[in-house]
């Protein structure tokens, strides 16, 4: 069986040693050292790092070593700082609307194993891919919204993700703008895949957009969703060349592989805690 | 000795037949076709062409060509047309700062003997670049420009490109924004390099702006001058992959590989007569 | 509802007329011409054509197409042509073994509706997958193959094809080699996706061998299969950033991604009728 | 001024608290650290690092630094380490062919000063590209090579190399096989563009190796020589996508600019010193 291991993230302004004490905090209490990937952004002076290593005969107890590590370090180099554990897989919910390719791509990956997370429930507002929470045994619930009843039934879902304690959730081109509320109850923790390379073609339509501009390149980009629209930190992004021959139909055809790729990446990274947020931009750690 | 061609670009109403009639006006005048390329918008109902023949041995001279197809087919089927000959060098002006990545990159092309076009002067409004006109013997003027003297340098410029015969303008990372009585006297024959991918980060400071908005693609976008600021029809675009890591420096260095080649792309097109303009969008033939 | 098409895809001998006799064919008919892609490889003197046409108001019946065609201009010009009609779903067979991920994306496809095609059936060589084939209602069945029964083991698949009546197949990750007896029975009608860029690593393990030479890019490439072992004529490529931090494990999992991708967009063109083979080489169109 | 910097590249068997003793030595002889990447490959077990620091008011005179490391750490952890100077320009040779435009790409980067490096001169087996060193005031010595003289002439070029105390040479489409001895002389230390996505097409005529086998991408590699052809560690490769439609010439003409932009990426990655070579691979410092 595969170790535990403890996956610390942090971030603080830069000093000399924070690097030297971190690596021997672990290795002093018998941690074994398994990956570390750190960065010094010179013109903010902040320190960003990713450090993991293996629980087996650790001395720190798991369940003390956020205390300790806040005690020793956090509170002396004012880190902000995330510490999980391999072992506890995050919960995941899937909001999506009528299109099925990036709902499909994700449970593809986690049928076969490959992320290390739970899937307690997909939501949609509409009924349509159904049948996919079926053929994957994945629970769907409908929530319809209008203007009218849009508090209640966010009201409604907030409470499923929390009897389901979904820690983060992923909106497969899930078309309803998400509201104030939840996503301060999800900070940096709803994934948004929108078929633009952003900042270009922010909002509604944006292959429309891309067709009526005469672009030779469309993309697709994966953020973070923040009150402000389509404007929370990137991800990722990816693009592919069109030509003038490419009807709207071929850019929304072309995209949808795009965008597939494009949030599954982010949310793999994000499963993986390989993002930190920083001032509305992400590090990406490797 | 290469023999020369003619190179008959465009567009009109969709109808059937048309294909036929103009490949059997060549063929029926014993020109041998050499290149052909047709693409119909069937949105639009528009035909657009580009068709090439060897003028060895054509029945009609060369220089009645275009007055036997206005009067056989382009009246009949109300189309656009271009007629050019690939004897005849379009020459080319380039505009300048301070900055000589593109200048040099069009500059080796040209020296090379890549592309068929005559570079007759290099226009500048600051003197960093001059030393470049002297390494490759091409004439170099300055015209600094400031509020007060633009439409006077404006006018002295356009004399020297009249007299020079200057058929088409790029804009090598010319820092001046052109009047609209310039752009107007070369409809579709200005060519400019903007450094992000439109019509994402228009501009002053493109780079600055994706750098703050923490985009995780650059881009570059080369583009025919209209009156409005970056949003003349796009001819070519690329992008580069970037990480947190990259500064605004590094964001730049990587940005100049991406104009110099999109740009030299966008001319090379130009000069090779592959790019029709349509309701401010191009249709870039093979 | 929409109305059916004829494609009609060609190459033969470039000589003057073949492109306005084949219009006028069509246009004398009654025919309306919506796609139309030609193009002359002029060092093999080779046209190569694809032109489509609404078959409502045709004046030739629908089974009589073929045969006119044949008597009028095939011969004629030496044409090797093949004539297809939109109404008629192609039929595919997927040949997996034990890894899902292109499986589930061309299944995704096809559930949402996006591919012109009927898939009555999986073929595997281990059960693994056969979930996949419960999941998505399409029959799944299972021949393990070694030594001693690889022949007769074939015969039983072929048999299975030919009931039901498959045009092409698709081996999606198959790890077995196709034999001579299958590969002859379906010429370009077998497409397999090898994970390099071919011709780079041809044969097992392409990502150790990328990893061992230390390359800072991989590949997938989809194919038809020949006799020849990863040399078949290349139908698409795509490649993915790595860097020395990726172990083969990251390859690996990129690569996923690739072929995938790589795979689909081979099979969409080869169900859109959009792929000519000549000499070992493919001709897309638009 | 800028100020001079230690550049310290390194490689050794992992072992803990490699990175904090490095890091201490920098930091208590008062150098403050601008630059640290360190990478550890798990499956080889080896540290590998490049860390920077300010040499105002570094305790170690800067002519010590290197014998202090060696006799404090590097003979400990049994490590492989160069020491370098931010203000000691390296020296760079050119060797050229025929083809200019991967001479024009880095000779436009010089020139700009966005190199830190010195070129005192390039060599070339033919004269045809004299006119560029004129252009550029950049002395270009002539040495035809034949089998009869080909000892011999490298003999003189290795001397006049040493003369001008070149570190490192680049082939910038340099169309000779480099002999055993001069490679062994710049260990590492000469770089070679290969026009194709090594390890596809080795040896001489790729693009028509590419056209032959009918792929759908090209690249171009950039590598350092070793004395087995084409397969020295690679330092970067770049690709972009072709079609049916592309003749030979395109291939040579598209990858022109894949060549130029290849190595020059590659020569400011070791003019900055930033490539490190273990086991035929490079890690490649951001």
């Amino acid at each position: 069986m595969k170790e535990e291991a403890a996956q610390l993230l942090l971030y603080c302004p830069d000093k000399q040693g924070i690097l030297a004490e971190v690596t021997d905090f672990i290795t002093v209490n018998k941690g074994n050292i398994i990956y570390l990937d750190q960065y010094v952004d010179h013109a903010e002076n902040v320190f960003f790092m990713r450090i993991s290593w293996d629980l087996d005969g650790f001395l720190i107890p798991k369940e003390k070593i956020e205390d300790y590590f806040n005690t020793l370090y956090a509170q002396k180099y004012q880190m902000t700082f995330r510490l999980y554990f391999s072992g506890t897989k995050p919960k995941m919910a899937i909001f999506v609307s009528k299109m099925s390719h990036c709902l499909y791509d994700m449970l593809a990956r986690y049928t076969a194993g490959e992320w290390n997370v739970e899937i307690p429930l997909i939501i949609s507002n509409h009924p349509e891919l159904e049948h996919i929470g079926r053929r994957f045994d994945i629970p769907f619930y409908v929530f319809p919204i209008n203007k009218e009843n849009k508090e209640e039934q966010e009201r409604a879902e907030m409470e499923l993700l929390a009897k389901h304690q979904v820690n983060f959730i992923v909106l497969a081109r899930y078309m309803q703008i998400i509201s104030e509320r939840m996503i301060e109850a999800f900070p940096n923790r709803i994934i948004n895949i929108h078929h633009s390379f952003l900042p270009a073609f922010i909002g509604a339509k944006p292959y429309h957009a891309a067709f009526e501009r005469g672009v030779k390149i469309i993309g697709a980009t994966s953020h973070y969703v923040t009150t402000e629209l389509d404007a929370g930190p990137i991800i990722e992004q990816e693009i592919v060349r069109i030509t003038h021959k490419d009807t709207i139909a071929d850019l929304v055809n072309k995209g949808k592989d795009l965008e597939k790729i494009v949030l599954s990446r982010a949310v793999q990274k994000h499963i993986e805690r390989k993002v930190l947020v920083y001032k509305n931009k992400t590090v990406i750690f490797n």
